[in-house]
Order: C-alpha cells, then structure tokens, then sequence
C-alpha cells in the first residue's frame, strides 16, 4: 500500500464510530426483543441475489440503482461482452422483500406455515448521495407468509407500534388505506385502469400540494378532465381523514367490499387493542410507491417528528406465487431504520446503553501485571463494561478524553495494591456524578 | 417474473433459517457481552470498499477471491474497457482487518486513543464453493489499536479465551509464537531470508505431516539442505511445545530476544490470570498464513474439536502506518464464527434461547378477536414470545408441526373466554414437560 491511498469510505457509503454503533445495536436490541414477543423469528438471506431475481419486476425503480457484481474466472469473457448483462451476474439486494419471496419459495417445505419472519440487514442502492441518505442502509422488516385474514394486519401494526414505542417514539399515528378501494375510486372516477399507478402517485402527494397543484398534475398528466373534476370533489367535499362509511357510502357498494371489510375489520379491532397508545385513521390519498401491493397498505408516523413516516408496509399476496407454483398471501411492515436511528440520537445525544463504563488506568511499568488483571475481571463479573489503560503523563487530559468517550469513571490502580475492588468501582461512579 | 425463475441463493452462498438465526444471534450476543465487558466497542465499515484500497497488499492471497462490483453511469465505458480495472471500482470486503486499518486512518482524530473495537459482519470471497465453506460467512474481530506494549495481546487472549468459554467452548489450548522468533529460527538455520515466508508454510503444517514429509516438502522446495537439516534437529529434539527457555538456549541471546521477552511476559501473565480457566503453551511451529503479521502470533483450539482452530491472531504494526502518515502498533484475534455456531448447533441440537414461547391458537371467525389480542399481549408483557395461528382442522397435526418448530406450549383460546391468562401459560408450559 502506498501511502496515498484514499483513506474514505466509498461515495455515498459511510463509517459507523463507536456512540453510533452503540444507538444502533441498542436500537435494534429493542426493536427485535418486541418482533419476538410477537412470534417472529429471525432469518437471513445473503447480500448478494442473481440479477436474473432482482431485475425480475418486484423492485419497480429500484431495480435501476443495483450495484452488479463482476462475473468470475471464465464466465467473464470481457472481449465477447457487448452488454451489461455479459459482464454481471449477480447484485447487491436493494430491498429485503424480492429475497424473502425467494427464500420462501426455495424453503418452504422447512419453514413454519404462516412464516413470521423478521429480518434486519444492510440494502444497497446506487442513488445520488445526499443528506441523510447512503447507499448502503439498514432496513428492519417484518413478514407473515401465508395468512389471508386481516389478523395478520394487526398483528404486524400492534407489534410495530410497540416496538417504536418501546424506542420512546411515542405520539404515534398509523394511517391506512387498501390498494382495492383505490383501484375502486379510480374507476368510479372515470380514470383509465391502465393508468391508475399515475393517479396514485399524485394522489399520495394530498399532504404535501395544495388541491389545486393535485388537479393541475393530473391534468398535465393526461387524465380525462371529468375523472379530474369528480376525484376532486370526493376527497375535496371532506377531509383527507374522513371517515371510513362516508366514503363507503360515496362509493357505493362497489366492488371495493371486501376492501371497506377488511379496513373496518382492522381499525376496529386495533383501536381497541391499542386502548389509547396510538391513533389509527383510515386516509384515502395513502397509495405507497411500491407497484405489488394488492390489499391494505399502512404508513407510522410520530406527531413529534412531522415530516415523512418512521414505517410503511402492506399486503402483497401475488409475489410468491410469481416464483412458486402456488400463492401464498402475504403481508409485510417495513421500519425505517436509519431514520428512527437519526430521530433517536436528536432524542438522547448520546449512548443509549445503561452499562456502567470504567476506566481502569495502571502504570506501564506495574510489578503486578497480575492484580491489575485480576481486579478488572473482578469488576467485570459484576457486569461493568471496564478498559484497563496505561495511565498517561498527563493524568487531566486523559481523564477528561475518557469521561468524553462516555466513561462514567475513572479510577487508577496504584501502588497501594487492590484490597478493595467494589471501592474503586464506587468511587469510579460516585466521581462521575452517577450518571445513569 | 416468470415462474421458473431460479429460487436457490447464489453458488456458495446461503439462507439461514429461523433455528440456526437464533443460535448464532445467542451466540453473537454471548461474545459481544464478554468483549463489551473488556472495554471494546462496537464499530461498522460499509461492506463495499475501493479495490484499489482491497487489492493494495494486505490481503495476500484473498485478493484473488474478491467479488468486484461493475462502475455505474457514465463511469462504466463498455466499449472502451479492455482490463477488469476499467469496469469495476468497488469490491466486497474479504476480511474485516483491511477496513479497520483504513476506518482508523479516516476517522481516527473522532476515535478513542487506544482504540478498542470489535466488530461482527459478513465478508465475502469466490472461493470453489467446498463443504462448510461458504462465499459469504460472519467473521468476529477484535482489535487494539494504539498500544505497543504485551497487555494488548493479553487482553485479546483473556477476553476471546472467555467469551469461547461463555459459548460452552472449554477445554481450550491457546499456542502462541512470535513471527520475530520464526525469522531469527530460519536465520540460524540458514534458510534465504526472502524465502522465509515458505519455510513458516510447511512449518505451520507441523501437526499435520510426519518429520519426514516435512523434511521432504522443504527439500522439494529448493531450501537448502544444510539449513533443512539444521531446523529438522531443532525442532525434532523435544516435542513441538518445548519450553520457551530450552528454544531460548538453543538459538542463543540472538536478535529475537524481544520476541522471547514478550512471549515469556505473556504466557506467564496469561497463567496466572487464567487460574486453569484454559491453557497456554508456546508453539515454536505455529506460523500463521497471513503476511502482515509483524510480532506474537496466537491460535486457540479445544480439546472437544480436534481438529483446527477455533480463533486466530496476532500483531501488526505496520499494516496501518501504510495508510496513515504514522506508524499505530495494532493487534487482533478473530473468532471462526461459522465454526463455533457448526460446532454449537452439533453440541446443543436446537435453539440457544432460554425464551419460552407459547402458540396461541384460536378460532378465524371468534366473535371477539379482541380478547384473543388482549391474551396474547397479556403473555407478551410477562416476557413470553406468543404467536397467534389460527386453529387448524386437524388440531393434531399443527400441535406437533407447532412442538417440532420449537413451541414450549401450545394453548387453544376457546369460546369458554379468557379469564385466567396466566393458567394458559402455565398449561401450556406443563404440557410440553417444562422444556427448559
């Protein structure tokens, strides 16, 4: 190596310190202990997949930002190579839900039937760096294959809200919508079936445009002014929050029944479980960007934290038939895990471990190496998290490095001998000021 | 995407399922407790890194095995590249020491001094895929940067001998060298100092082969025969774990006599910590495959698994000062993660966790599904993992499809109500003999 190499993480691609790693892992830690109450478990599908799956439709836009990995020994043929796809042949996953459908279909026969699956894993996607966003972020997904009924929604809301609630992400509302009624609502309008996706990309914008930048968007895009017109007086006549049988009843008994059905089924239901923790409202302009979703789709947000949601998920029942010979409903909520990580550092400012951290400090030239082991290990089966160091000359400025790397003592071994390990301990704590 | 799309992971590579995804997060978090305990923290690099940083030389013959990852947008030239180097810029990391070196010369202004990290994570290498090797498998790291001085190795080896120790892994042998000593040895026999490096290859496989195929595959080589017979004399006359002092007279108060300093101060250190925890010997014939290794070298194994190493380490000074304008001291010792989770999953049979977890069953049309939910959360806040299934036909079956997945307890919520939530618990965990 010469000594200009570039020392910084790839563009977009960063590094994780030490009080980060400790948020994270504390995070996760929690988010995964409620997953479990639940029934979830924990699997894992490896970083890499073929082109031939992730390229194969399920990942809409995202299947353009793919990171493709070089083909090896001689299937690499770079003379006879014209195309990409001559050069590459597998890439990095950009979601956990094209390789869970995967997995699912090449394990099913070992897999418990309905699967409740969490996973938490690094994703990769290729986008223009920008601020708060990496190409290689982590994503915390829970799924249950093979459960037709709305319990499975619930199921996957209550345990969601509990584990953002358990992070101290309280004043949480969740909002919910079914990809039926929208297709329902597009028709009763008048749209173009094979065009509802653009209606539901403007739509998913209500809380952001004004009503008239939405009719101006929808007609720049083509739509028949008269589907325009009648869309805007449904959602215009109330609020975005409006109640579940004023739309029912706007629309008609339709064939969007099984949809009010199944919405009605699960607000009832969850909002009695959730006795006042959280809100769940039915919102009509939820429509989610991702094109497989087949039922209800639901999106947690925090009034602490206006902008943007902290999970979306929803139901996607044509997936895995897509890739084993039967189908297979399936459900799935996804938590946003560098965001919640962002919004909790804000939070607490620091390490959200409760360990007690020591610093134990010896002379280099100790004549008993042996007791200064021995009383680490002693305070270490107490359960302090304790770091012997050779004191410096500087005995201030170390101390104050320490107490900035977040010990909560600092105590020096010195020639007096360790008769008295617990007191160290203690007045390690008692200096610190006891911060918990 | 069509129906045959291929399901099975990539060559080589993997999907975990749910049984073995518990033991190896138990098994994660036992070591991370122990090394937490010890004062490292935990860091993360991005998976991909530059190939220019990944091919500079410090990953020897895994440079080889690298999966490269294909330029994006304008970068990428088809028809202008004639190298591999002119279509790829990023690599999988294929170890986790490479990026530590290049993390700690980015950001080492915002890092503790010492730096003491652990980190957990996949890499990966396109190896021929064999039994129990995979293309992408989990490597544990510790490594403290910034200390020049025997604790650093002590430390290593307390910490990894205790959280081996942690995971049910006793009977461990550590073997410790120092690559000083290995050069002052093929110096004293006579060996090319620039052939050193081939010598220590078969040396290493001293436990494997017999005397003479040792002999025989250093002649083969070309060394020549004086210096052979010269080693086969010094290493024939004791066993290969010979005291350090008899090696010591042997080749005299020779250049290496830091080395023996070091080795003598950590192997009766680490005794007498140890307290018959675990053994400590001194290897002369322990070499170690990787070239940047510069002082001790360290292997520990188990009387319970014969054959190779559970974990594996040593010091290298210099790896970091390539990168960074400055020399850092630097060791480190690498737990085999896939191993210790093979040699586990054999020892324990099934799941690590001591959790009990409880299937509540009930029917798809109860008219109050909400009392099924309050039920089920009522358990979960007692600290059981409860999953909701509806009840099947054949209520046989799914009790031991439910035992086979690992349920402690199988309980139905019948029309009866829910009156005493505990009283399912409890049957539910008597009925399955209190599996601990």
């Amino acid at each position: 190596m010469a000594a200009r190499l570039p020392t910084e993480p790839p563009r977009g691609m960063r590094d994780i310190l030490p009080a980060e790693a400790d948020l994270r892992d504390a995070a996760a830690e929690t988010v995964l202990t409620v997953y479990r109450r639940y029934g979830f478990r924990r699997i894992e599908t490896p970083a890499l997949e073929s082109l031939q799956l992730l390229t194969g439709g399920g990942g809409g836009e995202n299947e353009k930002l793919i990171f493709k990995v070089l083909k090896r020994g001689e299937k690499l043929d770079l003379g006879a190579a014209v195309t990409e796809a001559d050069l590459a042949d597998l890439g990095l996953r950009f979601d956990l839900t094209v390789p869970l459908a995967r997995y699912y279909a090449h394990n099913h026969a070992k897999l418990p039937d309905p699967l409740k699956a969490v996973q938490i894993g690094p994703v990769w996607r290729a986008e223009r760096p920008q601020r708060g966003r990496y190409r290689q972020f982590t994503q915390c997904d829970i799924d249950i294959l093979g459960v037709a009924s709305e319990i499975a929604e619930i199921e996957l809301i209550l345990a969601t809200t509990e584990a953002l609630d358990a992070l101290g992400l309280d004043g949480l509302t969740v909002r919910i919508n079914d990809r039926r009624l929208l297709a329902a609502m597009a028709t009763w309008c008048g749209f173009d079936p094979a065009r509802h996706a653009s209606v539901f990309i403007t739509l998913d914008k209500w809380d952001k445009l004004s009503p008239s930048e939405i009719r101006q968007e929808l007609e720049q895009a083509g739509h028949p002014p008269p589907a325009v017109v009648r869309m805007m007086e449904l959602y215009g006549r109330a609020s975005p929050q409006r109640s579940l049988s004023a739309m029912r009843s706007q629309l008609g008994t339709s064939s969007a029944e099984g949809a009010f059905a199944a919405l009605s089924r699960i607000v009832h239901t969850v909002e009695a479980a959730a006795g006042g923790r959280f809100r769940i409202d039915f919102d009509p302009t939820l429509a989610r960007g991702m094109g497989y979703y087949t039922g209800p789709i639901f999106e947690i947000s925090s009034s602490r934290f206006a902008a943007g949601s902290l999970a979306g998920g929803g139901r996607y029942d044509n997936m895995i038939g897509e890739l084993l010979a039967r189908d297979v409903p399936a459900t799935g909520f996804s938590i946003g895990f560098e965001r919640v990580v962002d919004l909790l550092s804000k939070m607490q400012g620091g390490t959200a471990r409760g360990d007690k951290r020591i610093a134990l400090l010896f002379e280099e030239s100790t004549p008993d190496l042996g007791g200064v082991l021995a009383a680490a290990q002693a305070l270490r089966a107490q359960g302090y998290l304790v770091a012997l160091e050779r004191q410096a000359r500087n005995a201030g400025a170390q101390r104050a490095a320490l107490e900035k790397q977040g010990y909560d003592g600092v105590a020096t071994v010195g020639s007096g001998g360790l008769a008295n390990l617990q007191w160290f301990a203690e007045r390690a704590l008692r200096q610190s000021g006891g911060r918990e």
